[in-house]
């Protein structure tokens, strides 16, 4: 059965000539199919890299348990309402083992933070060498929110390109790699996520009418994430735009991606902080009942 | 099929009159048979649980996001080594929205933690309002090892105890349910379970050779346990003593005991932001593509 791959996850990232237009959100790029022989093929792909994400991971927080320093990894998920982050991070948090993930939701700035630099408050969020982060929403919103409603000027909107890309960049040479995903999603799928959420009762807690304003100007969003990608997408610190209509498809590329990197930090186990051999005959020798 | 209830597991809970030697850690009080057979009914009593307990921490935290204050959970897990706490937190943030937990792990207090009361750390890590939290560890272990290892003197681990009865008193006053889990093994799980992190290499990292040291001192251990559970055991921030030789059996009495708790919590929805109604019409004539 064909299965989406690494390589496949990998031709979503985007660089400075990303026009969002050209990306069809109702696609699944490196998956034919539709229906019950798509959902069959995303459940097997998602099948495929479970024990190896586990594995890596776990080497990845043995070293952070151990003192070592591997590294770490920062997933950024930006998007639209309704375009599933929060559904992207429940499946990491299965996909992975919950002790090395460090989330970070980020909403509207408290009085506090918007006394401080815009990244006063991602500073405190970035995960310890050994650890996962995830943030739902970040430091982006201070280029897409201020920018489409100008709660920042232009001139502020405008530098802050500039201290994201250096960020990100000083990120990276601390060992820290940085992953950025675009939950694509078109208004149409969007209308209907919206209208679930007002005919279930259950659901209400999840609706803002603010998420009407913001779906008004669409395309100043779309403009907005546009210019940042272009802005900030290196090699080091890259864009994904994945189309995510379809939420499983969106879901296992971000795994994919995070696969990627995970493989390539080249992971060991952190050394035994004993002689292993010597601990097990002294650990076997031991009565089973230290009473007796 | 017979499955655990929530009755089962609330008979876990222990008193003054706590002796862990009356417990056996092999046992599944409330679900008889072995093997396969008892293998069917944990996994039969996890899938009853699992609706309702995703439902009721959903509403929880909704009334988070909604800023309503419908107060918290606190889940400590506590047991020696091996006894299966990482597990525990894993099962968890499996059966529940990840997004709703905090968790927080406690090892040897730092230098700066040590500058201060042993319950400033524990302060900075409760659960806001509308969260579960999970401590790994907490401030428990400063009357346990503390006490064992005469870190401390006798005269302050008394007074420990009575700071910690006042905290959670202070908890359950503001609303937040503080419930307290020991995992009780027996020597001869351990043993097993130090072998199996000795012999296979990735699991070389979970060995810590101070755990031998823990081990050889168990009887003072479980006499630190008791004392613990009799000083701090009350109806309103209770005790449950679970035994954890068969882990999948502890982590289901853990999800149990909290499904009660929340089923008690009595949580509604919060009420929508808007008039449903209305804004459902609002929604449904806007056009599927806003740049129409």
């Amino acid at each position: 059965m064909s299965t989406l791959t690494i390589e496949d996850a990998l031709k979503l990232q985007v660089g400075a000539d990303i026009r969002l237009a050209d990306i069809d959100p109702a696609s699944t790029p490196g998956l034919k199919g539709s229906g019950d022989k798509l959902d069959k093929r995303l459940d097997k792909s998602q099948d495929d890299i479970k024990d190896e994400l586990e594995d890596l991971q776990e080497r990845l927080f043995a070293n952070h348990r151990a003192g070592t320093n591997p590294g770490s990894v920062l997933i950024v998920l930006q998007g639209m309402d309704t375009s599933g982050k929060g559904g992207a991070v429940k499946a990491l948090y299965r996909a992975l083992d919950p002790q090395g993930i460090r989330l970070a939701s980020f909403g509207k700035p408290t009085e506090a933070e918007q006394q401080h630099d815009f990244l006063w408050r991602v500073r405190k969020q970035l995960p310890e060498p050994g650890m996962i982060g995830i943030f739902d929403r970040s430091h982006y919103e201070d280029v897409l929110i201020q920018r489409v409603e100008e709660i920042a000027t232009p001139e502020v909107i405008e530098q802050r390109y500039t201290d994201i890309a250096e960020f990100e960049k000083e990120l990276a040479q601390q060992g820290t790699r940085v992953l950025k995903f675009m939950l694509h999603i078109s208004p149409e799928f969007q209308k209907e996520n919206l209208i679930e959420r007002l005919e279930k009762s259950e659901k209400h807690w999840k609706y803002d009418p603010s998420d009407i304003e913001a779906r008004l100007k669409w395309e100043d969003y779309q403009r907005a994430y546009e210019i940042a990608i272009q802005r900030t997408a290196t090699d080091e610190s890259p864009w994904f735009v994945v189309p995510s209509d379809n939420k499983d498809y969106a879901r296992l590329v971000v795994q994919l991606v995070l696969l990627d990197t995970l493989q390539k930090m080249n992971l060991d186990w952190p050394s035994a902080p004993v002689d292993a051999e010597t601990e097990l005959e002294r650990v076997k020798a031991l009565p089973d009942d230290p009473r007796d």
